[in-house]
C-alpha cells in the first residue's frame, strides 16, 4: 500500500480515517492532528508551562516527543514507584525516561514514592487497608496526588498524560456498563483546574493504540514494552480486549464510541447535580462538594484528610 | 442442585440471583417478579385493557401467559407480516399463537399485512426506498405503527411486547456505543401515551432471555424456536454475543448494565432539550416536536405524513 501524500511505502494503514501513510508523512500527520486536537478542546498555549506526566511506554514518551516538536514549554515528570515484578520494571522504565530526555536535553523532574514516603507502592498496597489485594488502586491514588503536587509545586499551568483513545474508550466503557455517572461527567480530553488542581489535558485521547506504537517505531523512540506486571487481568486490560474485537468487526467502532460520547456531553445529554447552585468544578465525582485537604491541600470530598495523606498516615 | 424454596431439584440456577428453583417455584416466581415490576414501573391496573403483542415466539407468548395467570385483561395482537424464509416462519408463528389462544379461550386479534396493504413485509422491502437491503426497517416501521393502531382503534389502554432483559440491554449497548441519546431518554420498561399513541409496557424487561425460555419450557408453552430468518446477522445479534461473553465473564453484568442505567436517568442523568418548554413526550426521538400524521393520526416529527403512510402510498 503506498502513502496517499507521495509514492513512497505506507507504513501504517489507518481504517478508520481510510489514510494510509509513510515513514515521512505518518509522524508529520501525527504532530499535526495532535496540534489540532491541543486547540480544539482548549488544553493549552504555547505561552504556558506543561509538565507531561512520563512512564517509559509508548505513549508518554510520544508525547513527550510531539509536544517538544511542536515548540512547546515541556518538561517532564517521572514518578518512581518501586515495581520490579521480576523484571525490573520500574528501574527500566526509569532509565528510558532519563535517556529520552537526556538526547533531547529536556528536563526531568524525578519523584521517588519510597524515598518521599518510605514505602514502594507496592509496599505501600501491602501495608494499607485500601491496598489488600489491589496494588493498581493504590497506584493510581498515589500517581493522582504526586502528578498534582508536582504540577502544582512546579508553577506549571497544566498536567498532561499519554492516554490514548484505547485508554479513553476502555474507561468509557466501564463507567457506561455500570454508568458510573460521576465518572462519566468528568471525563474528557480536558479537565479544567480548580482550587489545588492544576489543570489536566490528554493530548493524544483521539489517536488509536497502535498508532502510538506505530509513532514511537517510526521515531526510533526507545520505550518500554512489558506492561506494569500488576495490570495483568486488570477490568481496563479486560475492556481494552472487548473494545478490539468490537474494532475488528467494525472498523471505527471505538473512536466512535469516544467521539459521539464528547458530542453527546457537549449537547447537553448530561447534567451536573443542582446546576444552578454549584458549577461541576466543585463537584467530586461522587456528587458532593469538594474542599481542600488540611494535610496537602489538594481537593477532597472526604470530611477530613484526602484518601492519599490518609493512606500515608496509615503507615506511619 | 435443590430448590431454594423446597427439595425439589431446581430446573434453573440464576446466577445473577444467587437463586436456583423448581419447576413448581420457578414459574410462580417468575409470575410473582412481574406483578412487582408491573406494580413498580406503574406499567397498567387490573382496571385497564392491555393489549399483547405476540410473535408465536417464547417471550410474548409467556408474557401473554403471565398476565393471563395474573387476572389482567388481556387480549393478544398477531401481526401477519408474511415472511416465509423457506420454514414458512410467519404461518408457523400464526398457527402457534392461535393454539395458544385457543387452548386459554383468550381473544386474538389479527392483522394481516398483505390482506390489509397488499404487499407482504418482504414485498413492501423490496418494493419501497426505504426496504431497500434492509427488510427489517420496514419491519419494525411497520410493526410498531400496526401494533399502535390496533391498541388505538381497540379501545386499549396500553401495549405490552415482550422485550427481555437481553432484548433490552442489546438496544442500550447499541445506542451507547453511538450515544444516540434521543432512543436512550425514552428507552425504558414505560412509555407514556401521547396524543395518538397509546402507553408502551415490557413487563419481561429485567428477566434474561434464558429465564424466558426455561419459564416457556416448564410450562409447556409450544411456541416458535427459529428466529426470523431475515435476523441472521443483525447488529441486535451481534450486541447479544457481545453481552453474553460479558455476562460469561461476570454474571449480573447485562442486568447491571440495564438497571443502572434505569438508575442513572431517574437520578437526572439525561436531560431533555428545552426542558422549561416542552415536556419530552411532545418531543421525538430527533429532538424535534411531534404532530399527528394528516393520514393515520399517529404522531410524527416530519413535515407531512409519518413514515409508514409515506412507505404505503410508495407502493400504490
Amino acid at each position: 500500500m503506498k502513502c496517499r501524500k507521495c509514492t513512497e511505502k505506507a507504513v501504517i494503514n489507518m481504517r478508520q480515517h481510510k489514510l494510509a501513510l509513510c515513514k515521512t508523512h505518518y509522524p508529520q500527520w501525527i504532530i499535526d492532528q495532535t496540534q489540532r486536537f491541543v486547540e480544539k478542546y482548549l488544553m493549552f498555549t504555547p505561552q504556558e508551562r506543561v509538565l507531561v506526566a512520563v512512564s517509559g511506554g509508548k505513549d508518554s514518551l510520544s508525547l513527550w516527543d510531539i509536544l517538544w516538536q511542536l515548540g512547546y514549554q515541556v518538561d517532564g515528570l517521572y514518578i518512581g514507584l518501586g515495581i520490579d515484578g521480576g523484571i525490573g520494571y520500574s528501574d527500566e522504565s526509569q532509565r528510558l525516561s532519563e535517556q529520552f530526555a537526556h538526547d533531547r536535553d529536556l528536563r526531568l523532574n524525578i519523584v521517588d514514592v519510597e524515598g518521599e514516603y518510605g514505602r514502594t507502592v507496592p509496599e505501600l498496597a501491602q501495608k494499607t487497608h485500601r491496598g489488600k489485594g489491589k496494588p493498581c488502586s493504590v497506584c493510581g491514588l498515589s500517581k493522582r496526588h504526586i502528578m498534582n503536587q508536582a504540577a502544582v509545586q512546579g508553577g506549571y499551568d497544566v498536567l498532561v498524560t499519554g492516554h490514548n483513545l484505547d485508554d479513553e474508550a476502555a474507561v468509557l466503557f466501564g463507567n457506561a456498563l455500570n454508568w458510573i455517572t460521576g465518572y462519566m461527567l468528568r471525563q474528557g480530553p480536558v479537565l479544567d483546574a480548580r482550587a489545588g488542581m492544576v489543570r489536566k489535558a490528554k493530548p493524544l485521547c483521539r489517536f488509536y493504540e497502535r498508532e502510538m506504537a506505530a509513532y514511537a517505531l517510526v521515531r526510533g523512540i526507545d520505550y518500554i514494552y512489558d506492561e506494569c506486571p500488576h495490570a495483568v487481568g486488570s477490568k481496563t486490560i479486560y475492556y481494552k480486549e472487548l473494545l478490539n474485537r468490537l474494532e475488528a468487526d467494525r472498523p471505527g467502532a471505538k473512536q466512535s464510541f469516544y467521539l459521539s460520547f464528547l458530542q453527546a456531553k457537549e449537547n447537553g445529554l448530561f447534567r451536573t447535580p443542582d446546576p444552578e447552585q454549584v458549577s461541576s468544578q466543585e463537584i467530586g465525582v461522587d456528587g458532593k462538594l469538594l474542599h481542600p485537604c488540611p494535610t496537602c491541600g489538594q481537593p477532597t470530598t472526604t470530611g477530613g484528610e484526602c484518601a492519599f495523606c490518609r493512606m500515608v498516615a496509615d503507615i506511619r
